[in-house]
């Protein structure tokens, strides 16, 4: 059996990761053309905002800090302050570079690209179970979670995390928690105590406003941090037009209500979906549905031979779906479900 | 006198670097609404390539290595290989972080982000003259120029700093060159050397084809430095929206001839009008004209009390100057260079 605590790399000939929207290798992969896949490998929202699009001076002239953005954004999250990053991804890669010779525990399985950047910066790295972070809390300078965690859906106590955070802040160490997922649940997060030391939360406008291309995410920490990560970062890391689109998208209230609410209800005909085809999820978010069975790879692959594309976790075995996009997506993944032929189970010994 | 090998840092508050293109700043500065300033206080082509908008569908998705870019990049430059990354001063930042405890080489006055990064990264720093930098190669293990050089305007030719490379490379070195501003004489350029070992070239779409905004520059080297960048960088650095626009831009090589001709003509013609106002470039580039005068200051202030914005350097005392965009711009500025009330030189002792 494999230890459920160790998730697979995944890494890519370049020595990057493996990610779900590798839409153009699957189609060359199974040899059907690239318009006419139904993608569900990512938990992006297939109905984000798209209201708007930037001007053409947005293009022309360098991004400037003071055009609007860091006010929306702190406004959306009820954050006391932030900063603007190139995605999530950009904190991911340089906050692990702000510390020195750190021991790290990182929940397992959760996005993998953590546990790799602190790696990578030299820390002592611990891949920790949801079940085990309690006690890693205490043997650990840096903690980072993903709450709700992706891809199993598992979701962490607001209370249970600030005790946490405090614990790990008395000794000068700090809690990390991703929040890639969080915008349909806002009352779970925990960007409005961000100021306090010892806690950094991870935002993103990919997921819930559907802006995976602009690359506009957000760490919300106290002030000491964020200036130690502007500088490690450096000038102008966001485009103009996606800081144009991300301040349109955070201000607009309507838009937020309403999709907070239809995403509540698409991703519970998601798990209904999926239990009818006898795949039970055991987790998920507003965006996602993750369902653990040793027959993944095999259901992945059917699922592409019909043009689904869905994401893989081969260790622990493990399969997300997005959400279709309307109701002929739905309709054309119900049919492709009944099609499926699953093995039964061999029992390793 | 202050020595002219050593230029001003020019820190903000956040502790990132001072640059041309503070519009909103010196609005607020000079009480001049945004609408009513003419900027020329950066050298971004102020007629950019605007021929069209990316499509909605790179908004939601992320972005994916294989789009297009790389190959249309490879083209326009005639290189090998190359990695796209968030404008070249994503890999201004990352470059000195590949590399530990060499002696450094930076020309200066120059592009000051430069020194900053590789200081930052705890390397050597020395700032070096361009008439001195022939006698730095042996003595130093990088070596970094910005040809043409920014502020300044200096040319560096080509087969001298080709012998410079090889010399480097000989020794395990490397020379770095920013060709920010080189889109006007290619065949100045070290592009299609760039598979070389020892050379770096740092490319970009800010300046030429005026998409600053958009964040894409290029780093062309051998294979072994862009892989090491890619993994230093992570995945989508370039948002998708960035990329489609860039390799349409790219790709358009009767705009590119013709913008080519057209800044030869008017940084010609910013010569005569500057000259005409005994304000006499020493150098400057198909994007600025650049003046050494010990007056820069009052100078700067003038114009901007008429609302046009130059970039100011104030050790050693330098304005650079900006294309006007049309006609209209052109007279304005003629017009404030008339009104200039130049006091005469206060001689130091």
């Amino acid at each position: 059996m494999p230890d459920p605590c160790v998730s697979d790399a995944g890494f890519t000939e370049s020595g990057l990761l493996e990610h779900g929207g590798k839409l153009r290798q699957a189609a060359v992969r199974y040899g059907i053309a690239l318009e006419d896949w139904l993608d569900l490998s990512t938990g992006i929202n297939p109905n984000g905002w798209q209201k708007a699009l930037p001007p053409l001076s947005t293009w022309a002239r360098l991004p400037e800090d003071d055009d609007g953005l860091h006010r929306a954004a702190c406004g959306y999250y009820a954050a006391q302050d932030l900063l603007p990053v190139a995605g999530s991804q950009a904190a991911i890669q340089a906050l692990p570079k702000l510390y020195a010779h750190r021991r790290v525990a990182v929940l397992a399985p959760s996005y993998n690209e953590h546990a790799h950047a602190w790696q990578r910066a030299g820390h002592a790295v611990d891949l920790v179970c949801a079940a085990q972070l309690h006690t890693a809390i205490d043997d650990h300078d840096i903690v980072v979670i993903v709450n709700p965690n992706n891809p199993t859906g598992v979701c962490f106590d607001v209370a249970m995390l600030l005790d946490w955070q405090q614990r790990l802040a008395a000794r000068g160490g700090c809690l990390m928690v991703d929040e890639a997922f969080m915008d349909g649940t806002p009352a779970q997060s925990l960007a409005a105590y961000s100021d306090r030391e010892g806690l950094i939360v991870l935002r993103s406008l990919g997921k819930f406003f559907g802006l995976a291309g602009a690359r506009v995410g957000f760490v919300l920490a106290a002030k000491k941090t964020l200036l130690a990560l502007a500088q490690e970062l450096g000038p102008w890391t966001i485009s103009g037009p996606a800081r144009w689109l991300a301040t349109q998208a955070l201000e607009d209230q309507a838009w937020q209500r309403i999709m907070r609410k239809q995403l509540k209800q698409q991703s519970q005909r998601l798990h209904t979906v999926l239990s009818a085809a006898q795949l039970m999820p055991d987790g998920g978010s507003c965006l996602f549905q993750s369902v653990a069975t040793p027959q993944a790879a095999h259901i992945h692959a059917q699922l592409a031979g019909q043009g689904i594309l869905t994401r893989l976790f081969k260790v622990p075995a493990r399969l997300r779906f997005g959400l279709p996009a309307d109701e002929q997506e739905w309709q054309r993944l119900q049919q492709a479900l009944r099609a499926l032929n699953i093995p039964s189970v061999e029992l390793s010994a």
